[in-house]
């Protein structure tokens, strides 16, 4: 069975391998896809990051991210425009399926979760005319609740998906198994979700969870049960990669080559739908 | 103005106070209503426990808790059933306003979070007779999604809500703060619960919270707007105390009497809703 299933997310291997390298050690494993963050691709630079993706045949499933909408006033929100339109730039540059949205948070020193709503809504607005005469379209993320205070305010999917309809056509939604498995109401909002879903994003929860942010577990080292999960998005109408995402303390030690051979491995043991290990 | 909207779950000070002198010292603030857990009480005695809370005149607005429902077997399940029985009695012997349910998370080793959902169901329906029977309203308390696999697969108000509706008289919910504050659909789902608000908690989201379970925050010291909660709250018909239930290291380390007597000052410049500080 080939690996064309199989995306990573280049954060999961950010402090062992630049862009290139990461690449390059992807296609080596025979990985086809890949997810960069802006940061990677700005330190390569953007004809450069394109030249290395393109070179080496990889698709690219979504570029991380854009969003960060919320600021204490209007010049901060609109800084955020201007550098979302950027992010729209470069995501086609790449080539990319998707640019990711993380939404942003509260403002600071604000506690007016509906203001930092609204403010998501009409930042997305501002930057949707110029998403759609690019053609890429535009994938919210819902986070997990535990970050709608400092990350992303936008915490189920039902949530991201009233936005979709709010805002219409060139937004869709990008669904990872790590800010979304808690949700009694995930498989109704996957079907609903239908083919608005862009990107679909894998890592495990794990128990206990020592950190909010950086101990995100690798698949089959936590709780979260992928299959359902993906055959619920392949039926709504994603068949895209599976995007290995994982912000972690513990796997940015090992080798990054390990690191890639062990996702392939899991992705193949514990997520894939369409072969002989289910 | 008095303090009888003001509760204290007295986790926010067992590190400091035992059972009689928690309730001593709250009564010589001015507090006259706390919310006990059942290690506290059975570290008095049951029934030294019911003399210290009446004889200080409080009333108890909750019993802190039962729930933890689902089990990797059936035997495990009953142990879970006969003991929440045994909360149940607790809870009436203490003249609580209700008992709180933590649900329970994933059972050791499963991933079935639908089938520990089942549990939670199962669990509650089997104790209901003996609640009911004891006129001791039962509250669901959801949990923030970050304690899904391992405290409460019950995580938002209107999954609590969809259990209640199934199950029928005799359950309600309980709702705090700290768990519900980021829900898109809060203020609705408030509304729906109408009478069957049985308790109302109150504690603050860090930014950063730097640990899972105990890093909660004093009123005023997060993100958490409290009075358009209350408000809503009392607006679909509770008017009962609001209980600080507050578990962090950070607020164990200090004297208890210091810790409570900021309770109060918090209490009355941020979260009631009926006087002169609004």
């Amino acid at each position: 069975m080939g690996l064309e299933g199989l995306s990573i997310n280049l954060a999961t291997v950010r402090q062992q391998f630049d862009l290139a390298q990461a690449v390059e050690a992807c296609r080596r494993l025979g990985i086809s896809a890949v997810a960069p963050w802006r940061d990677q691709v700005a330190k390569a630079g953007l004809a450069e990051a394109a030249r290395i993706v393109r070179g080496n045949g990889m698709r690219v499933t979504d570029l991380c991210r854009g969003g960060m909408f919320p600021a204490a006033d209007a010049q901060g929100r609109q800084a955020a425009i201007d550098d979302n339109k950027r992010a729209i730039d470069e995501a086609a540059a790449l080539g990319a399926d998707c640019l990711v949205l993380v939404c942003g948070g509260l403002p600071a020193g604000s506690r007016d979760i509906a203001a930092a709503r609204a403010m998501v809504r009409d930042g997305i607005a501002a930057i949707l005319p110029h998403a759609r005469s690019a053609g890429m379209p535009l994938a919210i993320e819902p986070l997990h609740p535990m970050y709608t205070a400092d990350r992303a305010c936008v915490n189920t999917l039902e949530q991201a998906l009233d936005l979709c309809d709010a805002l219409g056509e060139g937004v869709g939604v990008a669904i990872d198994t790590y800010h979304c498995w808690w949700d009694p109401k995930l498989d109704a909002q996957i079907a609903r979700a239908g083919k608005r879903i862009l990107a679909h994003h894998i890592c495990d929860w794990l128990v206990p969870t020592r950190h909010l942010l950086l101990d995100r577990g690798m698949m089959g080292d936590g709780v979260v049960d992928f299959r359902p999960i993906r055959r619920a998005i392949e039926a709504a109408g994603y068949t895209g990669p599976q995007a290995v995402e994982i912000l972690s303390e513990e796997w940015w030690k090992r080798p990054g080559e390990e690191v890639l051979r062990i996702c392939v491995e899991r992705y193949n043991a514990l997520c894939r739908v369409d072969g002989g290990s289910n």
